[in-house]
């Protein structure tokens, strides 16, 4: 059994879109309960077109909501032990549940998650890591937008964490690691970056093949498993690619729309197009990790529908199902381990 | 009559390019001239195809031109006062041409660049400007990678200097300019971003329309004229954008070619397909300017081909006939009569 804690207030729509996620999840993961956080009065009649759903969930009634627009310490203040998003992180502290899932607004979401859980042992602060659609597949970026300014030290525990979220993911035995910079040769960018990438040179980890740097056009090509990145720089990139894909799409519509044959074309082509917007559908690869934390949150887009909600609960689901906090846990020992000094053996 | 110096040698293809180029940017252009540097014996063969452009141009013979892989320090040792790369800089300096274009090595052109033309007096670093098609027509976004890790007071200069270049290209009165980061809410971000944000709102500069905070989605969808950010990320969001467009047009390729019924709606709307590489054609937007020198010089992209570099020498024409050395000193000039410290008032 995997038990994910929801919180069901969270998102721009709110419950309707949770439950019916989670709903949808269920049929695919049967072997999924759930412990649903919100207003029970809400909640408890969406539960009467989810019958299956009924069965596998308990409803914690929780009267207060966090805002999407609400600061983080204005959360925190008002939020704290009460708030359905701060119980359904509790619920993993408390170990009633494997894994919490929100579409609540994210500051707030890694506060609690932060304050709540509390970062794992050798870990400063945590990542955000989202799955990046690619031309080879996916790939994990990390981070996309928990740590402001991430130092050498915080991008190696970036690229441990991403490493075994991404053999937990895709089920990979040794995932691919590239640091983002501005140039691939070995003297370019900024010198956390540089550090960083001596510190994977000299890691030798079993369970990670460092390859070196990688930059901005190397994420659509997926030319590794696992992009590390500092988070303001992470956050504006995948936000610009967010947009590039939109602009495409427009340019696209009003392209096809434009004359009659064009419009023909579209018609004969609509199977085609069909697939490209699969290919380019957000909702697929819905679900940001929060990585680093004694406990493992999942962050919903907020304005996704039942369908994007379900896939987020699927990410929690795989997390859990393939071990990743054993995974990083494993990870983190075996670098240290190796390696004396939190700084690598030069620090030592 | 615009006079332009043509680092000939640069770029991946070489002299065929940059002289195919210039000649393409004189029919629309009559009034340009050219200095075109590099090795005379393989220039002249060439021009003998463009007449028009024979006449217009000079040739200066230079034996030394700058490797695509070479190091800037590498570059400057030994291609100082003698490389096309150098002479063509050195033209703008000694008033012999108004700009200078090469499609060298980036980090080669800027090191001599800054070499020999030195910042100007006010300006503590130069940056890279970017044109960017968005869904509303184009936008300016700097730094794309000249000056990693800009503080508050260099990200106010790239906003005054885009803001002027923003008049010289668009023929705007008043530009709007925003600082990107990671959330549009007055508390987040890094720092220095925040900090620049205050000097801006401040300021109060007649030709600049200070718009806030704006994120990654709001380059495609060309929010604000002029998008300011740090040379780190605004390289790798550069760089994300193309890499995002090329996935795109690969999905779109496979796509269409997959079915028979694919392949027959292709050839229907054929036109519109032709529009849209029109629309993502990086060959259009061609030219990164380099800000914040006594001189202006242009980089065209390595591996364009003629109609790419006649785009970038199209872009040194405007900014010499839309004056926009006089407007960044214009501007630099007002805001600091208006705010006695370079910090801003609050630093007074």
């Amino acid at each position: 059994m995997i038990r994910i804690s929801i919180d069901a207030m969270g998102g721009d729509v709110g419950p309707e879109v949770a439950v019916a996620g989670a709903a949808q999840a269920l049929t695919r993961h049967p072997d999924i309960s759930y412990i649903l956080y919100g207003q029970q009065s809400v909640i408890e009649p969406l539960l009467a077109s989810y019958p299956k759903l009924k069965d596998q969930a308990r409803i914690v009634d929780c009267e207060i909501a966090v805002g999407m627009d609400e600061k983080p310490s204005q959360a925190l203040r008002r939020g704290r032990n009460v708030s359905s998003m701060w119980r359904a992180i509790e619920a993993v502290k408390e170990n009633e549940s494997d894994v919490a899932v929100s579409a609540g607004n994210t500051g707030a979401l890694m506060a609690m998650a932060m304050f709540c859980l509390k970062t794992m042992p050798d870990i400063d602060r945590p990542a955000i890591a989202g799955i990046w659609p690619t031309l080879k597949g996916e790939s994990i970026v990390l981070d996309i937008g928990a740590t402001i300014g991430a130092d050498a030290k915080q991008l190696l525990d970036f690229a441990l964490m991403g490493g075994a979220m991404a053999r937990a993911l895709f089920e990979l035995k040794k995932p691919t690691v590239g640091l983002l910079n501005v140039g691939v040769e070995e003297v370019k960018g900024v010198e956390q970056v540089k550090e960083a990438g001596k510190f994977l040179r000299e890691a030798d980890i079993d369970n990670l093949d460092y390859a070196g740097f990688v930059e901005g056009d190397d994420l659509g090509r997926g030319t590794v498993d696992v992009f590390v990145v500092e988070g303001f720089t992470g956050n504006i990139a995948l936000k610009t690619a967010e947009g590039t894909a939109r602009q495409i799409a427009q340019y696209l519509r009003s392209a096809m729309s434009r004359t009659l044959m064009s419009r023909i074309g579209y018609l004969f082509a609509r199977g085609a197009f069909q697939m490209m917007r699969e290919k380019l559908d957000p909702r697929k690869v819905n679900g940001g990790v929060f990585l680093g934390l004694n406990g493992i949150v999942i962050k919903s887009h907020g304005s996704t529908d039942a369908e994007g909600y379900a896939s987020a609960i699927e990410v929690a689901y795989d997390m859990v199902h393939n071990g990743l906090q054993a995974k990083i846990q494993h990870d983190l020992s075996e670098y240290h381990a190796r390696n004396e000094s939190p700084m690598g053996p030069e620090a030592a």
